[in-house]
């Protein structure tokens, strides 16, 4: 069991990049963030339909509020033909925080997609001038089944790598506008943050600092996208989680779905279907954190010195908190090693106390034990 | 669909990896083998427990022929620290065709496996004396939770490319032992095959012919070990297919698992279990490759001309029963275009018509049509 944070005290973090979904799903997972250590999250807008409208978006945050009222919600539209610049600069002054872009197919709702950027161009001028961030899921679409070169197909292992061009085209042409490379997998992203000036910025999830490829192969639990890597790529993500970089911060794309989903259950059928993607990891992010990085050094991967209180907040906050703008939380949270076990969630609540496969979502690491993480 | 062999007469194929499995699952799937256009099979012996001993493998086969005795079927014996120079004469005279290696821990039933291939050299050497073949499944296993070097693991992705030089360290050793490096995955392992002498040969599997990795990456049907690899990968799998070189000929690794087990159901638990690695093609498996190497056309990766049937012939039969100095097969098919469609096999039969997850293996493909084939 991990113990070298036993009783840090540190300010609540921050997450910036949060699935916290719609109806019951939304009400059994939205006060799991503060029981996670956290205190201000960037809410992603691919709800069915996805929040396309700055009054939808609004709109939703009232129903977050509803629910837990003591976290800062930052809200995000999501990309869609339907937006125009007139839209950003309503969404601007409404206090929207940001813009989603989700290539089109490439995760969970994400067929209303980007398919071209340089459709968005007048957007993201129109952003870039109300210093509004732009948020990518930073993957290519899977290759056309028409492609007639099979060697040159995009697959979940470079979706990510063969994106990373689009990152530099538009850093290029918007200079000005403040990009997130969302959910870093691999060592070439962290290298492509690090090449784009400061207006550039990573953030990397808690599971990417634990898993690679043989961790989801045949662990529908542990299946998301971008899919985590090889362990070269997840040495590059804890360097960079370690490394003090004001250019990578914590975005846990905690994604809640039923245990059924996960399984592939959800077809109708027989239970032959494909699995939904997404680790839900909300419960316990600050814990989880934690612990990959005092894996890191027992791997030798950082040093000791590396973990000091300044890194650590940085990374669970600080530097996201700068990049955004928002003010430093005010919430203290402690950390303690004697720990908990990490616990699934259950949805809805009605029927037996322990819940089906289509009432409960399984959290990332269930029944490992973690660092128990306490408001002070 | 497919039409390029329609009417299609070819001796009945031989299949030199299938599973067979023991009790109500071996007496469901045995019957597939003629239903798939084969009667010559190459048998796996990991039952639980391991076929460690000649008079469990001639049992077994007892066993399957007492199922469906229009079969040939060609045992092999588990390779385990119990077996001995002398187990092995005593295998050759039972007519035992074959010794399969499973590295310890890579795939299922694999438990008892190889750890060290160096303490196995005095077996190899009796082998090679009786003209024995040795069945590599050729994966290193996966690394020690302790590598301290991450950059230096073996993963799912190159198990089997860090395992050439085993196949290589042993042909050279034993020069004369004839060898079958199992389903080839992936273009190192053709290409590792090719570079031997004529002693090596390597299978390839239907399914493989069709997958890649975005193909199982949340789609535990298609879920395996090895793993499908790279479209590379595959475009030489097909390339090698349709090459007409005997050193590669079709063994499906058929592997039937209950769907709830293929889900990751059956831990006991809520159901959060990992999934069995394994692909199901028996009762289809002439079509299944029939289909892939037409699709090789259509993706321009080979031309009609390689789909010659002396080609087509020889991988799915001739080169194999060449190898392993097999007769030929009296028994013609002929092969349909108007087609069937892939149908799951139900376990036990008991109960309702249908099957629930628990009595149902769910075939490749399931659902879709493939050539049909019959007996003349």
């Amino acid at each position: 069991m991990a113990n070298l944070f036993d009783n840090l005290e540190m300010p609540a973090a921050a997450d910036f990049h949060v699935h916290l979904r719609d109806g019951p799903m939304m009400e059994a997972v939205t006060p799991t963030i503060r029981q996670g250590g956290v205190d201000t999250v960037f809410v992603m807008p691919n709800l069915v339909p996805p929040l396309t409208t700055v009054q939808a978006v609004l709109d939703y945050k009232k129903r977050l509020q509803a629910i837990e009222p003591n976290v800062n919600y930052l809200m995000s539209l999501y990309l869609h033909p339907s937006i125009t610049p007139d839209t950003i600069r309503e969404a601007d002054e409404a206090g929207i925080a940001g813009v989603k872009s989700y290539p089109a197919g490439v995760t969970t709702n994400s067929s209303s997609g980007v398919v071209d950027y340089e459709s968005f161009y007048p957007v993201f001028a129109a952003m870039e001038e109300a210093d509004m961030v732009l948020n990518l899921h930073g993957e290519a679409p899977p290759s056309s089944p028409t492609n007639t070169d099979p060697t040159q197909q995009v697959t979940i292992l470079n979706a990510e790598e063969t994106f990373l061009p689009t990152l530099k085209s538009l850093h290029e042409r918007f200079p000005k506008l403040r990009i997130i490379l969302e959910h870093c997998t691999t060592a070439a992203a962290v290298n492509a943050v690090r090449q784009c000036g400061p207006n550039v910025a990573g953030t990397i999830t808690a599971h990417h600092l634990f898993l690679t490829i043989d961790d989801w192969a045949g662990d529908p639990i542990n299946f998301c996208k971008p899919v985590a890597k090889l362990p070269s790529d997840r040495v590059a993500l804890l360097k960079a989680a370690t490394s003090g970089d004001p250019k990578f911060f914590f975005g846990s794309d905690s994604a809640p779905h039923l245990l059924s989903a996960k399984k592939g259950l959800s077809d109708g059928g027989l239970g032959a279907g494909k699995c939904a993607a997404g680790v839900f990891t909300q419960p316990n992010v600050v814990g989880f954190v934690l612990e990959a990085l005092e894996g890191a050094v027992q791997l030798g991967i950082a040093k000791k010195e590396d973990l000091s209180q300044e890194k650590v907040e940085g990374f669970l906050g600080g530097h996201g908190r700068k990049f955004y703008g928002v003010p430093e939380s005010s919430a203290n949270i402690r950390v303690k090693a004697e720990g908990v076990n990490v616990q699934n969630v259950r949805v809805g609540g009605a029927g037996n106390s322990e819940g089906g496969m289509s009432e409960t979502v399984v959290t990332f690491r269930s029944g490992k034990p973690t660092y128990a993480v306490e408001s002070v």
